[in-house]
């Protein structure tokens, strides 16, 4: 029996997880549960999953959440000291981490920090601030697991291997939901079009990242930090249909690859039951129903925001963060209908370029980096000249 | 420095070998060859390789060879004695066993009993006689590394998971030469039409095995030895690209996948170099350069060869033996145009319903099974009622 806590578990990661969890009572058991503010959600998992402790972001969500289950044996936190204290919760041993954004990254580390193996879905932590959590994780004896499909590809087809017999990791990605769509046509794509995506079902921002690429760029710099490879040993590989979650190429040009059915729940249960793996209900795989596997290079003019991403894992400090948050507040700007969906790499580039980068040393000096080009990001979407050149 | 011997050094398999032995002079020193008949090309490999010790299966080809390398130091031996003495070399520490057909059996066996390690690109030993191999190479403490591309893929992608994860091996077949040909037309296939395999350069048995799918068949005896399965854990699937070189479905229904270029100098490589890697002069796998990886099931209508072949490994005992020497013979008759294509599994077919069954005991009895096989398989080629029904 494992004892787990869910960081945003009323999210599309959190859902799941919590179906998976369902199907093996005898194997999980739920200590803990956060949400941002979806508090009549929550209060559904508290009675059916019982933790002992639950979190929500929004302060009048958690006043709500209190007067409906006063006579529920469970403790109804609040605000960042809230998620913090259920990923610190003592019994909890595994703590999956599906926070969206950047706010996850305060409550996964405490996680860590209290010893906490942590299932990784949020990657936006891991972009901001990699080498600290993987410093603190080694410090504390924990371990990362990948819930991403493709890092959960990654992790899955290294294992066994030598590092050292590896020459690079190939991501995969889908293409998202406008991969095909001309770069003039691009300027007046709708949000409601941008969410269409053609092969997984994710929330917004993932959706929003991974119809400008974002997500590939964020998943590089999340490899580099999961497994411990520099970024020209780190390359994306656009395939349509998702099939191969990613692939890990070994100096003799060998190529060990996973692959799967395009539902998050896979990855998610690997996590949970490593290093087991226990039988899952969704149907196998059938290749012979796949019209072709088919592979093409990503297209970096009309989606530069990989190349971003490179150039912010190559620069490194401060830099990556900075670049994050700039993305969640481009991508928050578009979902508005504030900005075009081309714009949102302008706005990045603009806060990258006038970010004063420095060593990542602390979680302070991380978050104050967030805090800024928040800051700069929403100047620049304001900005009609800079933006809309 | 490992020494190593190969037997079939002048086959396609052997030569190959060399070419990477010439690569890595540091790494390996050849101290035996043997071949069949072709002196000529052995003498080119002695001269340049320099091997103690060298046998040919043809006396009259021994002969030849001893007279023109008279001055050089390497014993020059004879029949399967000499080919025997070559696989228990003292020095030698891996067996290269790339003897085409069930003639490789007794000096691979008598290589494990020397306690030398095998890579092994001679299945059919293994379909022969696969039981007794495997309990002679835990006995000695010895490993059989497969160089056949497809069983290095499942050795590949089975490396670091657990054996109880597995749920089935699916090796992949590129359906040969004949793959889109129909069924009418199978009837009139020439032998050099049927030499032309698609992706895969080899000899002149494995590639009419090819087109027939009995290779495949044969593969899935061998990876029942090889990785211990049952024949309702091992599923072939059609993948005209021979991209993908196999793969495995773990329980949870994750599939790892080994893929790589069509050349097997890297499974030869592999299985030189177990358990390190090292670079490879062949380009990388370039997934953008392929028009699209397709999968289908295996026609057993038109390739009947395969349903033979899990008949025989469901009913076990001296049956594949019985099965694997009736092919031999039906390919030689084949390839010498005294049968048609289609009448190659009706041979098998005819062979292995006469065949008295019984355990597989010791090597005594395969070698009678293969004997009495190779017979009955002469006689319904020369019977015209029996074969061409």
């Amino acid at each position: 029996m494992k004892t787990i806590a869910i960081l945003g578990s009323t999210g599309s990661i959190g859902t799941n997880t919590l179906d998976i969890v369902e199907r093996f009572p005898d194997k999980f058991r739920v200590a803990g549960l956060t949400a941002c503010s979806n508090d009549e959600k929550l209060e559904d998992q508290i009675r059916l999953f019982k933790p002992r402790v639950v979190a929500l972001s929004d302060a009048s969500a958690a006043a709500r959440l209190r007067r409906r289950c006063a006579n529920l044996p469970v403790d109804i936190l609040a605000g960042e000291e809230g998620l913090i204290q259920v990923a610190t919760t003592p019994e909890v041993e595994l703590v999956i981490s599906a926070i969206v954004g950047g706010a996850g990254l305060v409550p996964t580390l405490a996680g860590i920090r209290s010893r906490k193996h942590i299932a990784l879905a949020n990657k936006e932590p891991m972009v901001m601030a990699g080498k600290l959590m993987q410093d603190e994780a080694r410090r504390h004896g924990v371990r990362i697991l990948p819930v991403d499909s493709e890092h959960s590809a990654i992790f899955q087809s290294l294992e066994g291997h030598r590092i050292e017999d590896v020459r690079r990791l190939i991501l995969t990605a889908s293409g998202g939901a406008l991969w095909t769509v001309g770069r003039e046509e691009l300027t007046d794509v709708t949000p409601e079009r941008a969410l269409q995506h053609p092969n997984w079902k994710m929330g917004a921002k993932i959706t929003i990242d991974s119809a400008t690429l974002m997500n590939k760029g964020l998943e590089v710099i999340e490899a580099k930090w999961l497994f411990g490879f520099d970024a020209d040993q780190i390359s994306v590989i656009v395939h349509p249909q998702s099939v191969v979650h990613s692939m890990v190429e070994m100096v003799d040009g060998s190529v060990i690859a996973q692959m799967g059915v395009t539902d998050m729940r896979h990855a998610i249960q690997y996590a949970l039951t490593y290093p087991e793996r226990h039988s899952c209900q969704l149907p196998p795989l059938d290749l012979t129903a796949v019209s072709g596997l088919h592979f093409e290079a990503p297209d970096l003019e009309r989606f530069p925001c990989i190349k971003l991403a490179y150039r912010a894992l190559t620069e490194g400090g401060t830099l990556p963060a900075a670049m994050n948050a700039a993305n969640e507040e481009a991508v928050n700007a578009f979902l508005n209908e504030r900005i075009r969906l081309t714009e949102i790499p302008q706005v990045i580039e603009t806060v990258m370029n006038d970010h004063v980068n420095q060593p990542a040393k602390d979680i302070e000096t991380i978050l104050e980096a967030d805090h800024q080009a928040r800051h700069a990001a929403l100047a620049a979407i304001e900005d009609p000249i800079r933006v809309h050149p």
